[in-house]
């Protein structure tokens, strides 16, 4: 079977689903000026099986035999996860550091599922194990996009689903009917759904057995009736190439996406009702998502670094002990994150026959890339200089009366000319204090789970048994009082 | 002698002066779309003597008897010191936490002007004392705005003036006439001059006896011929009031200020060749500058507490541990700021008979206000949540298709409505992800002096001599060994 | 009336109170090889009259007209707050950076019991003020020693007294007699009461209606029938001179204080039963007590950078950028937590006619100070390098076959001999690689309250509602909905 | 060939070597009260191959398939170098977390010497490969212990060898003979030599020309005429396994070592004049020592987290947020370390044959956890509370006077004794508030190289090329200007 070609994947989107922008109901999305330029960065995705260069990384075969994208690859191994993750890294580099995220959070969904709806079927011997992997393969065979849709609206962030002022503030079940269910609520910030072929849902927590209508996990087209998308402006992108390098050409589209209603027949229910599994579900999609999240990161860390040397050289500060010094600590960041990676894929567990990254591992360097991207952030603006936001425009340096001053009076350390240097300054502004920059600060710190959800599965996830016992016996306590 | 009102302020901008803005030159500034709402910005500065709530604190006399803005105020006592501080302050929140900085920068180089020129009327018996003294007189009396332009656009940041490949990377005399000099180059990142009346000159550096031509300062009319300024459009700013509330209204414009052989009267003059001042005259102007700096951060540190309380109460999470720890963080971080500039005020000392702030305090200040400001940032973004950049905009509240799903689902806790809460998001990712929240984070790190630049005052400003002492009496040291 | 000499601070300690150390019972604390040391670094305090250079500082008048020493000085004025914060840095000063603590814990007590009795007569009409100014008067114009104990043995800390498995785990009220009370129960780590004349108690928490046992605050004398002293052993101190230069010559000790059914008078007591006054005493004090802290803070953090200093210079390292950058950060610190201290003192509030330091200004300089705290020692100790815990002891110095080695091989950069920078080393050791460092690593975070102690209560300090009303503002927030 | 048993190599170690310890000459450090200690501190690793329980970890063949310990296995894969890792992390666990080496440091010298004599070879025909692995064979062979003396006492640590004041400031040879080479000068800073059969010395930093003196590496039995060590006490130690529970049993001896006019025999030297080399001899030998450095941190880590634990629930503050919080990051940084190591191992490269630890990632790991430390033991220090330098002292405890006081007063939570409380907190003091613990932390930074050599290691061995070209490509840069 043919993988789809990038053409193929855009055509597919014209499909009548209801997206809503700006304030305007958008009747394609690939031929939209703003969402279009998110469509094409999605399309990097299924260019690569057909690039000379990516095609041995991105093309293998499933369990059976078929030819498919390495992302519907079932992970058995360490090496699976690494393979992987370089395929997250190299699609994200060739999105100019911004991940594309078209089947990312689909495939860290379907491990996850697997292995829950495995112990669902071993302990309650519920249906859902097969309709999974059949959904799986499906996805696999046809070469399917596929969007998530987890984080409810939530209402009072204090209180659980049912205890809210307004029962819809949590995706539930409205209607159990013999075909199917009809769902109603609403997920926010949801990525890229509209450039999907696939939405997958499922819970964001835990819940408690008064919130049964809240566990439910399922899949529906993108077109589904009812299902509508209102996609946010606010990720950020410019209009010139010049003055936005990058995201005058990729973008992301989140979206609050609005289940009015919508029908979803039984073999795409993955969970309805067992309230018990709603949690390891979530945990268990997250414990993937988290590793992509660390994944996708490299390509950033390297333009961080880059960017820095390059602004460095530019300057003429290069040889500066204190930019000497933030370059050193901006690749100890790099590599603290890109090495805890590779950890977590070689210390992985099996469960129910999946390879899982080492939880802990992928946490912490969640949670370590988080909590520091600001400050690096900081690193770059502090070598650039404050003309990343006092430089003048493109149109400055295309205007006849202004061009001859942009050129002389822009120039840094020879050798590095003043467009050239200016260029660099539009990227590193465009990445790290603009509107793009904003977005992607948000992304560090609250995509993939906030850093306090990192922090608490990291304490979770430790067993203190063995120190305590060793603290214990190096202190000579005594076991009897 | 009545002060001038906003109006008078802004007709007098319409003055023939060269403007580009994004490729286009600008006739009038206050008629621009982006730039007339900075010039009105500006104005908010001129509001304060026809307002009856600020007129106490904003009318004075100067030490002529002349009624005269709080701005002009010959500075003489820590009082003094601290007025000008809550004067900074009061119009900075008028302008909702955007600095104004239409007289500030003008009058930390008066000051810092008087006490050099002082030592140089002493020791070399150079007539800029005078002149700088009947200037202040003049502005004071006419009531007039200045910007002020010290940091040259500098090439190569590791050479002197002199070394450079280019001679006008640092602005210097080309000719010395009977009536005045002629001066080339040009200055980076020059804050609001297209909406002053006088622009002052002054060097950013030490320099060397080879640097006699780049050891100028001195003062033109913002119409001067051959003074041309290309403002910067990155400032950020949005155009809906909804999606953008601070910065739809409240902007800065900084420039690219060329020098094309502009011609000034010798009375202009403050400076001309004697490079063993020009060190102390940018360093003492730097002084007083950083206190303006750490003077009109409290509306923006305010605004971040602000947002963070209520983003939190709109989440229902005020009560979370680590929300809690979060907002003491911040009160920590906006009262050590401010308690210090307090102290930097009552420890000032005299020079030439003028008050000047604490040197070491202030640079502290600054340092910590700085270092730590994108974290801070960061605090306040994990306290919103994510939907600072995915939510819908303004656009999808008003269409008649989206608005309700806009208005049931992004409500938080009971009490803070939807829209209220997308508001309060609006504003924060308006302040703190974007654009506009970009130049906030280079203003805080690259205005006033970089943060190496503030770590080497703090430890050259520091006599280790007591220090020393009391460490050697501890250590029983031999003072003949 | 004359004040006492340190001799006659020293004789008065000879009274049978009952001290226990390292399992003896100590018959004379002053001539004691370890406790000795400690009484004589408390005695400092006592030569302060007599020494010409610090007479004018420590003798004053009280507002009866009679000379009392400097602490017992009521505090009106910010004034009384910097002479005040002066007193206790110099004589922690002459203590070579170890705090005296003989007078300032007490006298942290008198004011802020002055302004909580005072309540409790106005709303209650309790007679405890009037005993307490007495007092007051007793110990200032007897020149007396005050030891206070605070800090409950407390047993499970996350409960109450009156929940704890042991009903003495806070100190309480076990009999109210016609003359008097009898106390039982123990106080962990008091400051150096066993040098003290009296010894005042009060309670470390607020309480509830149901702890009315244990809100008991008052005073007796040092040897009071069932008060017991256990001094720890464990604050450091060596007895080489050479090897250890402070902590041989130094020493705080501090106690478990156990009130074995001891009696007190009810002229001695301060509290007794009103629970609701618990808290605002125990905290009425703190603020205090931690401005005290933050002053005797000073002479430390000038230790530490003379150290940092000379070390760099005796290593040759002075001028290499991470020594200059650790150095200005040493310095940001102690100008920090200075300036801060000036400032509390100037934005000092009034309560029943008494200056009380600002306390949000107060909480987060000791909170700064002591969070920091750790990163600085880091800083001297990789500054000074290995030698600090691999050099040759003064005996090895001292022995004629190793003293030439120990003299050729351990000299530094030109200029600085080998003994002085063994010597340097051995201070710096002895203060920040120690037992004794360790103490003061203790007393930085854990005296005065702990770091959380200060983070809520500058949470607690700060009224949201102007921030929050401008951060409304700035967004535009409807106040109907 | 039988390894040799704890016995006979405390044994061997009674050779007439010339020890100098507090100022006396001492005969036979294994019964020395203090440096016996730390001899029976290092025979734990002669005890491993006798021991059950970690016989298969510690005995392996080597190539010649001779039964050796497995320090000496030569490292070809990435399985070996985790293999030494576990080694090493397991004697330092039955050291109570305190490092044993006493073959570690030797071992990471053999083959940094393998890999750069074989280089000499190629290069210079130099004769000191074949003699490095004669020597590696006989300490396999015989199992020997090995000390090893690298960082020179150094003077003026601005100057090279050459310009010192002082020729000796550096190990120089002084003369070159027949038979062999004499030379001269002192070590600082080396550990545990006087507990091992050989000494190593080799350079310890990049030479020029003209310091071909200087360019020396060696090995002498410890026992050699004109070897002098000077033992340091600074190490910490207590005498009571009550107070001192680990500190009484276990310690470390670093030496001033004295080379006065050692003679070397040719076929022990192994480097000699070759000054190019000797850079790469210094950082080859570091760069395997690291990875030993954050190999043997593992236990030290564990200890760590499990006093912390414990703490917490014998004080009965588990569940606070701020205590929760502080675990998490302990375990993160455990985590961080210790997964760094892991992927270094899994990252090695091969150099003539052997497997060489990641050099960044290596770096990077002992970097963080070096600059976390002091950090990390205040977190301790603030769950565990003031009591651990207040607290009373086993003699305390054992006077029938106080014990029941001792006994009562200091209970903590429900379960947890008051003398097990007390035990812990002695431990927790003994690691991480004593002269014990100063010691540890300058282990922390200066063993193994400084904060600062490991930023420059980071730093040098990133190839900028490929995100700069990336950064470049973002940017849209021309390369012609």
């Amino acid at each position: 079977m043919a993988l789809r070609t990038a053409d193929q994947f855009l055509a597919a989107l014209r499909d009548g689903r209801t997206v809503y922008y700006k304030g305007e109901r958008v009747a394609d999305v690939t031929a939209h000026p703003d969402l279009g330029r998110a469509a094409r960065h999605c399309a990097i995705d299924y260019s690569f099986a057909d690039d000379p260069h990516h095609r041995t990384l991105a093309v293998t075969e499933d369990e059976h035999g078929v030819t498919v994208n390495r992302f519907y690859r079932v992970p058995r191994t360490a090496g699976d996860l690494l393979k992987r993750r370089e395929m997250i890294a190299e699609t994200t580099r060739a999105g100019r550091a911004l991940i594309v995220l078209i089947r990312e959070i689909g495939t860290d969904f379907l491990p996850a599922a697997h292995i829950v709806t495995k112990a669902m079927q071993e302990q309650l011997e519920a249906p859902y194990h097969e309709r999974l992997n059949a959904f799986w393969t499906h996805v696999a065979h046809n070469d399917l996009a596929m969007g998530l849709a987890q984080t409810d609206v939530k209402g009072d962030r204090s209180l659980g689903p049912t205890d809210q002022e307004h029962p819809d503030y949590y995706v539930r079940v409205v209607d159990r009917q013999k075909d199917g269910i009809v769902v109603r609520g609403a997920k926010a910030h949801t990525t890229n759904p509209i450039f999907a072929d696939e939405l997958i849902v499922l819970p964001c927590r835990a819940l408690d057995e008064r919130d049964a209508a809240y566990a439910v996990s399922f899949a529906v087209p993108c077109n589904a009736p009812g299902l509508k998308f209102i996609a946010s402006p606010f990720s950020g992108g410019g209009t010139s190439p010049f003055d936005h390098p990058v995201s005058s050409r990729h973008k992301i589209a989140d979206t609050l996406t609005v289940f009015d209603d919508v029908f979803v027949p039984w073999d795409r229910v993955f969970l309805c009702g067992e309230t018990r599994y709603a949690g390891a579900l979530a945990l268990g999609f997250v414990e993937y998502h988290r590793f992509t999240a660390i994944s996708y990161k490299l390509p950033l860390l390297d333009l961080m670094i880059g960017c820095a040397m390059l602004a460095a050289e530019a300057n003429g500060i290069e040889k500066a002990a204190h930019v000497r010094e933030k370059l050193s600590r901006l690749i100890a960041y790099r590599e603290t994150v890109r090495a805890l990676t590779v950890a977590a894929a070689h210390e992985c567990t099996t469960k129910a026959g999946l390879a899982v990254p080492n939880t802990t591992v992928t946490n912490i360097a969640k949670q370590y890339f988080a909590e520091n991207y600001h400050a690096m952030v900081q690193k770059v603006q502090d070598i650039a200089g404050g003309l990343l936001v006092t430089a003048p425009s493109e149109a400055d340096w295309k205007n006849p009366e202004t061009k001859h001053y942009v050129e002389q009076y822009l120039g840094g350390k020879k050798g590095f000319g003043s467009i050239n240097r200016l260029k660099l300054f539009n990227l590193i502004r465009d990445y790290f204090a603009s509107d793009f920059g904003g977005y992607h600060e948000l992304l560090a710190i609250h995509a993939e789970g906030s850093l306090e959800a990192q922090k608490i599965t990291i304490l979770r996830g430790f067993d203190g048994g063995a120190v305590k016992a060793f603290a214990a016996d190096c202190a000579n306590l005594d076991p009897r009082s």
